[in-house]
């Protein structure tokens, strides 16, 4: 069977760098929707967001923290909406970012590889150090799960922890994202890449050759695009020769489309598929 | 209205230490509850505990990701074993680790201070930087709410990350630690401590004094104790001159008591009060 990694790789060839986000607040649904449960009607968006991109995103994130503010409701949405897109064949990352050790990080991995809420990547927090990671290893034994880790995030704060300079010059980033590597490369598929890999955001564009060179077969889910001021320009930097080793992800740029100007003619999810087809070839045109 | 903060000293003043852990694995309980629904077994088990140990915890803490690992079940059990607790007035924390930025951090605010999961305090992961905690602010005004930001943790990985030095000498732990200070001054309550506490590990004895000085009004939540090798007569460095600012957890150790020989003659709820028990009078003779 072909391994997690190789499947997303050949996503990123086939259909580009879109990682659809997910996040759906029931703030962002039109008002004709906005009645009746919340977590169906946050689902029910959910759907015909994913059954008009399909063909555009190489993968999706859902971001949990949207679902949970919902309560059961919404995770009881969270749940239905991961099912429906591993039914459709898509690749899913759950965006969770757990981080915690030995028994309890075997929960998390039980939690987020299994059951109600299993997807194919989760994203992790490895604050604590890599004992964290050690037990979602298991799954990933098997080709069919992975991990992105946090290493390098786009928000201004990022420079408290992340940015602090070690002795030897290197900072927090560099040496987590070192040892992500390290961790990660008996998990290596086929094309190159390991099924773990690094979340490092493209707001920060020194960095960009830099990390890219380090962090040599890990594969990077780059937040950041758009309403945080990455720019598809930026985008070469972060990926491989080939123009692969990444995906971008937009979230609101995407589920609140319809209410562009130029785009107010449409549905909510015809606008979305829009504007994935608009990011996809603005990066692709930029590599 | 009393705050928080004030009412947990208050119950450290005159309950002692234990910070009960309610890490609930469906292997834990007594072969003759194992059966029917995994979530109510789970809570039936939590609610006989919470019944047994009322007088003796100074405070609770939930993990959530044994509830997250059952799935809906699981969150219910989650959502009835907190509102179990703040019905009968005790202090709840959620060791949810959650860290994120902007919008997202506000969900997570949301999600674990109001509505089907709301608890007292909830743990929070700074990796990604001080912006991360801004959001939870707006709910601990109230003065009603808390935080615990980990800062220097029991398990081995910690020196991965925690436990980098920097240029200057400090440690990555250090560091978080002042920041985490600084942010939290403004929420100090009338007993001279924060509402943003810190998760401080018992493991690392040779920190031990230096941490308590360098965060002086900073409550701690301490793991470590029991199992991880913590042990009683290491915790009063991690207090203030009267004994004050901190809880330690323990989870397994109380939870499994009903398993230890020389208490085999209770059921596990009189074995947890057992345990509870001997365990606050051990730190408080040591003190």
């Amino acid at each position: 069977m072909e391994k997690l990694i190789d499947r997303l790789y050949k996503r990123v060839a086939g259909a580009g760098h879109v990682c659809l986000g997910l996040d759906t607040d029931i703030s962002y649904l039109p008002e004709s929707m906005a009645q009746g449960d919340e977590g169906d009607t946050v689902f029910c968006f959910n759907r015909e967001i994913i059954d008009a991109t399909l063909d555009i995103a190489a993968v999706y994130k859902v971001q949990i923290a949207y679902y949970e503010a919902l309560g059961l409701k919404g995770l009881n949405a969270y749940m239905k909406t991961l099912s429906y897109l591993r039914e459709k064949g898509a690749v899913v990352i759950a965006d969770v970012k757990r981080g915690d050790i030995a028994k309890t990080a075997e929960m998390y991995a039980k939690a987020h590889f299994t059951g109600d809420f299993e997807a194919d990547f989760i994203t992790v927090n490895p604050f604590m150090g890599m004992d964290t990671l050690e037990p979602f290893f298991p799954y990933l034994e098997t080709g069919q799960k992975g991990l992105f880790a946090l290493v390098a995030t786009s928000n201004p704060g990022a420079c408290d922890i992340e940015g602090i300079t070690a002795a030897d010059g290197e900072s927090v980033s560099d040496k987590t994202g070192a040892m992500i590597r390290q961790k990660g490369m008996k998990f290596t598929g086929n094309c190159g890449y390991s099924s773990v890999g690094a979340v490092v955001g493209c707001t920060n564009k020194a960095q960009t050759k830099r990390i890219r060179e380090r962090l040599a077969g890990t594969f990077f889910l780059i937040p950041g695009y758009g309403a945080q001021g990455g720019k598809a320009e930026d985008m070469a930097g972060y990926l491989d020769e080939s123009g692969n080793g990444g995906v971008v992800n937009s979230s609101r740029g995407i589920l609140l489309a319809y209410r562009k100007p130029e785009l107010s003619g449409l549905g909510f999810a015809e606008a979305a598929r829009a504007e994935a087809i608009r990011m996809r070839d603005e990066i692709l045109s930029k590599l």
